[in-house]
């Protein structure tokens, strides 16, 4: 566990690499502060399907969340980023061998408690929210059912469907802290009713579904924007 | 097709009550201004079923326009307030019955024309909306998509459903200005899969559904604040 000294400074942060072995397992990680401002809010960034840690809409958002003074952090997923080196968008298997290597929904579930764990012993605790949508939310949704430090969540492009859709389903009603929860009408990918499906099995009453038409990555960009403000305020 | 004198001063708006003569029908209405600014601006505000034109949360709606110097107007629709004698929350047939009097849904489409009409011949042609759930989406959606004049709109709380749920699905395809679209996921009055049917349907793709747990009149008062905040951003 230990910071990795890949140190960027960007636009409005600062980026710091970092390493955590889990259960025999090397998960790399990334840290970003916002310049300038004592952070005192953290956000967990769950990155998507074939993507990694830093792929380019998890920087906007973590620039985003720097621009409100909020902290963030994301690891590659099970299987994701510098834990593979295997193309992963080329087909639908390669990416349930990428989920289901590194201990799948276990494993997955291990790796996010080390991150939290690592950070809060090098920063402190402090309210924290998730982001992420997709395998964001594969991921997310078990990590907000099982770890009462995530005081809101940022969910969606999910539902009872995928590698670990019961999973998801049983855990639901376990979420109880607020849920903002974004689907897109035609997602080619996660079937929109599996998506409707999972959301009314959240188990907060202080959840909203945001529908926007589109592809399954075509969110609005104003969905981004909005939903950093909602952590904003849920973690005010 | 005149004010009647029926005028007030409330905290942040001046109310003017009018009268229009449709088709034989006598159609009674009121007009809010913001005080002390130019309102450059209209939304047109549609009721619910078995409420009126100055509905508690219709009034609440006019005092947010106001608050973002928008005007706005009411009317009763078709057999209710004060078209009526008879207490329209007795039953369903009672507001069927309601609906279908005063020429029903094209009685109600060439009343809200008047209304429009009206208010542009006093104050002149404005960037115009729509703000109207349940009822005041079966009235809405199909100004919305007749007329031309509407840039924007507020629907939801209704679906492929009801006394003029055919025309509304028939109508939705031709709706082409951004739509905010409220959809309570736990409506007990209008199903939720034929709101989200209604939904699908609507023409435009700058189209967003909105849902939150609870029942039909169960919106979170959140929601009312970022449906003002939507229509002043579409009309500026």
């Amino acid at each position: 566990m230990a910071w990795n000294g890949k140190d960027e400074s960007l636009e409005n942060m600062e980026e710091r690499g970092f390493e955590l072995h889990v259960g025999g397992r090397i998960v790399p990680g990334v840290y970003w502060t916002p310049k300038g401002s004592k952070a005192e809010r953290l956000v967990l960034l769950g990155h998507g399907g074939t993507t990694h840690k830093k792929a380019d809409y998890i920087m906007v958002v973590a620039g985003l969340l720097a621009g409100k003074g909020i902290a963030s952090l994301a690891i590659d997923g099970p299987g994701h980023g510098d834990r593979t080196t295997e193309d992963l968008s080329q087909s639908p298997e390669k990416f349930e061998q990428a989920w289901t290597k590194d201990g799948g929904h276990d494993g997955m579930l291990e790796d996010w408690d080390a991150a939290l764990n690592f950070i809060e012993v090098e920063k402190g605790a402090r309210p924290t929210g998730w982001w992420g949508l997709s395998m964001g939310t594969m991921m997310g949704l078990p990590v907000t059912a099982a770890d009462d430090r995530i005081k809101a969540a940022l969910l969606g492009l999910m539902g009872s469907w995928g590698p670990n859709g019961e999973e998801l389903m049983a855990l639901a009603p376990k979420v109880s802290c607020p849920v903002r929860f974004l689907v897109q009408w035609d997602d080619e990918i996660v079937p929109r009713d599996a998506c409707l499906e999972l959301f009314t099995a959240i188990g907060t009453s202080e959840k909203t579904l945001h529908g926007n038409p589109g592809t399954h990555t075509a969110i609005p960009p104003s969905e981004f924007i909005d939903s950093v403000n909602f952590l904003d305020e849920m973690l005010a």
